[in-house]
């Protein structure tokens, strides 16, 4: 069955030119336009520097709306205020106090590492390199690293984008050891709206893999092309007046046809975790801000509440709207790291079963990785909404455009969160300087 | 200088006709469009009972958006879910524990009162005679009750509407206590901008005090009416597609021109407490959002961040857009009564000075209210963005439209914080009888 063209090529214009910010949401393949023609460096597109929203009003040439918010240098600004932009929905941390990280800071002035181009790189050049707003590195649980660019603190949530899939696989990953998700059950027999759907007869396991066969193309010079749908319908980007198409997420989804066979091999797609976490919700009756907040936010000390993009129903954005500071991700990286539990000796608390940790970290088939094109992923696995490297240290990791990362290193015993806001609304480009970082730190630290 | 036509009739059909909540957050003078005719009972219109926004995705007929969030009974649900309606910014409380509210609760089974009308109603009949959400009432700084109605919690953050003004006027006096802001300068001298509008020569107490004369017209039938701008400028209402005004209030507030004698008599506008609102941002350099959270939110003990809702630049709506628990507001207001302080004998803080506190709550001049048309309010008068009842118990409150107060008895050393969702969107017709609720409780506990 053939694809709706909900749009005409004149409305299509009109929501592209308009995209900003959330086209970017998206995953992989994306519009690198600004980027494209070399943009300013860190220091010059520090949204501090630069003024961005800063009076009452700011000046005209320094106004962000959700019509500009993606524009470089104007995102730089925006993944810190994203729900200045868009509706969204608490993740709520409870009235307890936060759990102090205890902390052990180290000198880094002598670190550096190698970035495969002949240069060596301290923390603030990768930093300026790399557009980077946050770091923080946990080593046994302790703070051995935390710094801040672009007007970024402790307490400003940081958009995550697609780690946003991996909260909801974790979530996902609970449930089945729980025993009240079946991996091998056809999505459809929790949500038999998608019935004529490719989840029809697509397991939930071959889902959180995104192993599932869907006709969903990234292709922004097509019309046609299924993500363009999935940003306006989720109230990623502006609707165009015209539009004829579906109105909120739910609904697109219910447009997405089968394409090719379930399990042979893994794609990148965010609409797989769109559904898996409606499978959340309905499993559960309960959206994912209040199953993070019950089961994690208000029980691992966090220090501040996490918030949530919604779309026009009330949907949240599973694939890609979490925001959170780099701490509390610090703390969630930690406590996956530690089997799914908070606490000491005598005060340990497991808030997730080990085994629903060990579906994650165990990873999945690295053959079926390789029809991806992660070519800069080598050797790596998906595997419930997480990105395995299978190195030497065994360390996954959850991972977002512009540069969002939490990184776990068993071997280290080591967590990495860093936030950024590149120009490059990519995963790729980047990812091997990260990872260059990140080993370094490990090696360092062990 | 006549007000500019921005809107066509055709196109003020557009957006009224789509208005939806958030024209009903505007003050007085409200269409009253839905209680005309007989709207469903407090009980029948619960939004728990409807069923309002619960599924993924809601049932069509369920489904409330910003279209459609000011219809009753979807107001019930919308004033507990602002957030997820419009774009909005934290008011955070800290990362520290929650002061724990002391309680003494006691058995209201026998309280009732008079309402007036020949009929005596208890706590539960009140609360469904009036669309109550919540209340929570303070005996010297104690719950000696607390309930909940429509699905709101402890930790639901509700709208309150233009009690949004009076914690704006909080703000304002305690930098006039700190001789920051002078009561008798004129506004444009702080505020260049609004130069050639009716601010430029009106002062910062008559603003205030809301008795500068400005040309505001709050009349629904009228397209070229003032409030019809504001609404749309300021995002309460979606923007025609053909609008050719002002796109955010503070341009809004640009164009409004001076109307009769400044200081000659009390009108209650909102555009005056924006007005003030603008003044805090700009003597202080920071938004209300980060002077609540600095000076009161993060310092009084608060169990959840507040939220306030911006229009498309990040102006907060400082007249009507703040959002927060029934606790946490009934802490604001027991900060009041003492003074400004939080703390016991031996651990009081601070964190307004008195002389800001007693700026407010001595009043302002009873004759000039009387210019206002307020017969619900009889002996009234309205000082600092306050309304002084000026009775035997110097009772002061702050006020919402759906019926949302913040209620301070000092003779009776109560707080009443009162939260509704009333399918009146007007602040009159109830007024009388919450009173009558609030002296009852008063008299009982004295």
């Amino acid at each position: 069955m053939a694809t709706r063209p909900f749009l005409s090529g004149r409305a299509l214009a009109c929501a592209l030119g308009s995209a900003g910010l959330l086209l970017s949401a998206l995953p992989a393949a994306m519009a690198q336009t600004a980027a494209a023609r070399a943009p300013l460096s860190a220091m010059d597109s520090d949204p501090v520097k630069l003024g961005l929203m800063v009076g009452s009003p700011p000046p005209a040439d320094k106004q962000i709306t959700f019509q500009n918010a993606g524009q470089f240098p104007n995102l730089r600004w925006s993944l810190q205020h994203m729900r200045e932009l868009v509706p969204s929905r608490n993740v709520w941390r409870g009235t307890g106090a936060a759990t102090e990280l205890p902390r052990s800071e180290r000198d880094w002035s002598a670190f550096a590492f190698d970035d495969g181009a002949g240069a060596r790189l301290g923390i603030d050049a990768y930093a300026q390199r790399s557009y980077t707003d946050a770091i923080v590195v946990l080593h046994k649980g302790r703070v051995v690293l935390e710094r801040y660019w672009s007007g970024m603190t402790p307490n400003t949530l940081h958009s995550v984008f697609s780690v946003t899939k991996s909260l909801t696989g974790v979530l996902a990953s609970q449930l089945i050891a729980e025993g009240r998700l079946d991996p091998n059950a056809r999505v459809s027999q929790y949500l038999p709206e998608l019935a004529g759907t490719a989840w029809e007869d697509a397991t939930v396991q071959q889902t959180l893999d995104m192993t599932a066969g869907v006709r969903f193309r990234e292709d922004y010079a097509d019309p046609t092309s299924e993500v363009i749908q999935y940003a306006i319908a989720s109230g990623l980007v502006p609707m165009p007046p015209t539009w004829a198409g579906p109105r909120d997420t739910l609904s697109f989804l219910k447009t997405l046809k089968k394409e090719g066979q379930h399990g042979a091999g893994f794609v990148y797609k965010t609409v797989h975790s769109e559904v898996v976490g409606w499978l959340v919700h309905r499993v559960t009756g309960k959206p994912f801000s209040q199953n993070l907040s019950e089961r994690i936010w208000s029980r691992m000390g966090a220090e501040n509440d996490a918030s949530i993009n919604i779309d026009r129903l009330g949907f949240e954005s599973m694939g890609s709207g979490f925001n959170a500071t780099a701490r509390d991700l610090a703390r969630l990286g930690e406590l996956l790291r530690n089997d799914g539990a908070v606490g000491g000796l005598f005060s340990r608390q497991a808030l997730l079963d080990k085994a629903a940790v060990d579906a994650i970290r165990t990873g999945g088939d690295r053959e079926k990785f390789k029809a991806g094109g992660q070519a800069a992923r080598p050797g790596y696995s998906y595997r419930n909404q997480w990105w395995i490297t299978h190195n030497a240290d065994g360390a996954w990791e959850a991972s977002g455009i512009h540069g969002q990362y939490i990184h776990i290193n068993p071997a280290a015993q080591m967590v990495i969160v860093r936030l950024g806001s590149s120009p490059v609304a990519a995963n790729g480009p980047a990812h091997p300087l990260h990872m260059r970082a990140f080993q370094a730190l490990a090696d360092t630290l062990r």
